[in-house]
């Protein structure tokens, strides 16, 4: 993939990002010494989880000793809100202080809150624009921001990093799609971020409405994330040749972290991580707790603590984001850890007492039926919660063009036989026509909820 | 309407906002002489317009040499784009300067942008910040902002404003209004900002959905605008009443200029101009594009001047927003003139070759018809250029719950003549049930085309 891009690269902060891992990870250490002494203090959810641990951290391995931080507590702390805290247990500073609050899509429920004062707003625009820029994102940019919520971790806090690069934002978020494919040319749009999916769709349209306005394209660079899909060389190049493009990036981040961390550089082979300023990032075994060392090839789940976060800040934060290690070095001269995310450590399903998580059920379709299947599949759960699957677990597939209608029956047996064999799980396969999975404004879900 | 607030009242910038407006003008000419020197050279929309102007000014009232600049000339300067100018012939600064686009709504046709240099976007913020401040939002406030759609005028530049004045920004527009009004519950908000139909819409719904939450009203200030409505006591009224707030505040912008210049203080009874650090005003008789001075009574266009704007200037813009002064003073202390915006000057009907502005014809309705018609009215044309009628203008009005639906055939009929009585033009009335007329997510058009 690497074609000579590393001379031509620039650094958003050259000397964290250019210094050896282990150094990033000493200076740290410091860092959240620092920020931990004072912190059960200003949070209650801490004063409970830390209250009685021995908090002086003499170097990074030492963040081993304190506990991890679940998903479960901060649902806790948010339902503590009263007047004077409505970010609950874990606002760590005063309202008067927070300019800002940021919210989970809640498409799967009740919505999470995070709190940013001014002080974290700097932090995460300038981590943000880190991850853009790596990403290649330029001043010299005009850029589409397809996010059309703008309270999302994906929303505002994207648009104040493209700003903060110096790149001409055009926030098309929230327009019909017609429009915003017009404006694009009109505004010689040369970098786009939007949603895996939202990218996916664009490229059926991108031409063939783009031309009408009689201006060339200028899209050079888009960046995509939110979902699971570029792990794909198939759905890469589909993008790449329906959008016309020279780069494509992938990006991830967390709400309740810093919600752009990662951006893939020109190198391409998985995504830098780029909060080091900010957040220090551990790998553990999800079943064990166990630090892993950062190791080419190594899997696990990705663990964060915010060092510099005033509101709602986070020890050691299980994010259930499960994550394959595709390299500790880079052509670029980026010295962090490269990731893809493979899946979520949190949704594994159980087909007669066998594991699999719904990813590799997609990830296996997508490779061996590219071309005759679209990346819009979806399982479906009979409730949120159910874990067991005692019947073949359903799931929605969608053919594309090149797919006679008459063929669907032998693809869907084909597609199951195909996933039998390797997962030893069975799946009953329901082949859609092209379009029919709806597409999500802002997230589309491979798992879904029946009812 | 004034109940001694202005002991509690405070300024953003108190040096410019209670400077006597004689003094304020003074010190703008220097600063608009100081633009126009170099206008012409990086805007080639001024470059036709101003070439062969005598650029000096040795006061403010110079500013009368100049001619004014057309809504038109603007559209054609945006039809000059090219890939390095994507903002036309007006494009002021470099595209590697500029960091944002704002659009227009772009409902009545293509839309209009314009850009923001860095140092743009600074000026917005801070003005924009100023006149909600001036509309009572303050760094303690929990501010929901409802507007839904980032790129246009009232969308990101207001989201920025609430941060600089350090209140917290619970950006909700875009989601469904059901949860828009449980989550301003849960996270307390005690501000918001919302076009005037969507805030009357809110009343609707807003204590039945919110008590759900278990959660108290934490409401009290609301700024409305976008849209005209909050010239009517009785809408108002219903408006406080419904939301339960303490205060009640109307502001005013264009996304050409600032988008919000123009933010009512506490004293009520008209808006402040809150811009006056880089942005010059004229009130003009909107026949003979003569002078008007700044008197209580007065009404006329406003015309705007962008002395501190780098990506694209206006000089002596003609905004087509017909005002009336309500006062040349104020107990808050601040020394800008105060006005209501009573129409739009462009957009005349001509029924028989009598004269009538929409407006006049919905704030009449409004006033005498209280209580029994809600101020969703709509005002039909069959194409968007038809100025005259030669049958009664068609006009969609919607009555409220109070009346039965078997007196409508009466209440058209008594408004119709009423509306005769008054203006001497012919109306045909169409009652419509409550809730009949759609309200629009950013802007509800008063006067609509077929189609």
């Amino acid at each position: 993939m690497w074609k000579g891009f590393a001379m031509a690269e620039e650094y958003w902060n050259a000397s964290l990002e250019t210094l050896p891992w282990a150094e990033v990870e000493n200076w740290q250490a410091g860092r959240i010494a620092a920020m931990l002494s004072g912190l059960p203090a200003r949070s209650s959810l801490y004063g409970r989880l830390l209250g009685h641990q021995e908090l002086s951290l003499t170097g990074f391995a030492d963040l081993a000793r304190l506990p991890f931080t679940m998903k479960d507590d901060v649902r806790w702390a948010q339902d503590q809100a009263d007047d004077l805290r409505p970010f609950g247990a874990n606002q760590g500073a005063p309202l008067a202080d927070i300019v800002q609050a940021v919210s989970s899509s809640g498409t799967t429920g009740k919505p999470m809150y995070y709190a940013l004062t001014g002080a974290d707003l700097e932090v995460w625009t300038d981590a943000i624009a880190n991850a853009f820029f790596t990403a290649g994102v330029r001043k010299t940019d005009v850029i589409a921001h397809l996010v059309g919520l703008p309270m999302v971790a994906g929303g505002m806090p994207y648009a104040d990093g493209f700003r903060r690069i110096g790149a001409t934002l055009c926030w098309l978020g929230g327009f019909p799609t017609e429009r915003i494919l017009r404006e694009m040319r009109r505004l010689r749009a040369s970098a786009l971020l939007a949603t895996t999916s939202f990218g996916l769709h664009l490229t059926e349209t991108w031409d063939a409405i783009g031309r009408e306005t009689g201006v060339a394209s200028s899209l050079r660079t888009v960046c995509l994330g939110g979902e699971p899909g570029l792990n794909e060389a198939s759905i890469r190049e589909r993008i790449t040749d329906g959008l016309g493009i020279t780069r494509l990036s992938e990006v991830m981040g967390l709400g309740d972290v810093v919600s752009c961390l990662w951006g893939e550089c020109a190198a391409g082979n998985g995504m830098h991580f780029n909060a080091q300023k900010y957040v220090a990032i551990e790998l553990i075994d999800p079943e064990t707790g166990a630090i892993l060392p950062w190791r080419e090839g190594a899997t696990g789940e990705i663990v964060y603590t915010t060092f510099e976060r005033e509101a709602t800040p986070l020890v050691r934060y299980r994010s259930r984001d499960h994550a394959l290690v595709t390299a500790t070095s880079c052509s670029c001269g980026r010295t962090s850890p490269r990731i893809r995310c493979i899946g979520r450590t949190d949704d594994m399903l159980i087909y007669k007492a066998m594991n699999v998580f719904p990813t590799a059920i997609r990830d296996l379709i997508l490779q061996r039926f590219a071309g005759k299947v679209s990346p819009m599949l979806r399982i479906w759960k009979d409730r949120a919660d159910q874990v067991r699957f005692d019947e073949a677990i359903p799931v929605d597939v969608e053919a594309t063009a090149e797919v006679a209608p008459s063929a669907y029956p032998a693809l869907a047996e084909e597609i199951g036989q195909f996933i039998r064999s390797q997962l030893q799980v069975r799946i009953a396969v329901n082949l859609l026509a092209p379009g029919s999975v709806p597409r999500g404004v802002y997230k589309t879900p491979l798992v879904v909820v029946r009812g």
